[in-house]
């Protein structure tokens, strides 16, 4: 199988989450009713923005947050399954990408894994049965 | 002015275009005719992903790729004109991000500059007169 074009979420990895949500809500963007403390939430055209604590981010992928390592940023693509979170990856090993974790259960009752492109960059595969995924492929943030 | 609730654009610096354009489209994404031998494109639901040389995406911000520094990413907010990337520019200023690049002309025949968050992520704010954007803010790639 393919991988769906489509990138649903970017995740950006802050030092001090509420700072930072200050800053994107004095830029003038409204954070989603899906934002509590522990992650904020933006809808955007196109995307959407998630803002989570930075070590945080790197421990989620099981991956070191220092020097010349994870770049802070997280790409996700949201499919509407388990069974298809696993083939996705599946596919991105296949094309010479690396399995950086696994799919998995996750705490935020969904289940995701991770893939490195050829550049270390990370992309999580999720099915987030909370976020609702449109017709064109983009997912409907609450 | 606000800056638009959008994000138009994620740019991965590679460190051989040639070999990562063969991931992506490995994995069953089609590149768009936008592309060409120095930036490829992928048309996603949601955004779009552009992959581009690691050094020269540093260069193009005006920093170092190094340790500790430049993540390997840029995000992108197309506009409608090069007074609106000034004004963005400005609104991300007095939120408390930091300019990284003013606006100016691009080699590629638009108007861009850079600014950085709190925690150094790069988003570029760009008027492109070759991708339109839609009535929903996302950008239509050829």
């Amino acid at each position: 199988m393919t991988i769906p074009a489509r990138l649903s979420i970017v995740t950006l990895g802050v030092a001090d989450l509420g700072r930072s949500v200050a800053f994107y809500e004095a830029i003038g963007w409204t954070r989603s009713a899906a934002s509590n403390d522990d992650i904020a939430w933006f809808a955007l055209a196109g995307c959407a923005i998630g803002l989570f604590p930075r070590g945080e981010l790197a421990a989620d992928i099981g991956v070191p947050d220092g020097a010349g390592g994870f770049g802070g940023i997280t790409l996700a693509i949201n499919v509407e399954s388990e069974q298809l979170v696993d083939a996705a990856l599946a596919t991105a090993v296949a094309a010479g990408g690396s399995l950086a974790k696994s799919g998995q259960r996750a705490e935020w009752g969904g289940y995701s894994g991770y893939f490195a492109d050829l550049d270390a960059n990370y992309w999580e595969v999720a099915f987030n049965p909370e976020f609702p995924i449109a017709a064109d492929g983009s997912i409907l943030l609450p």
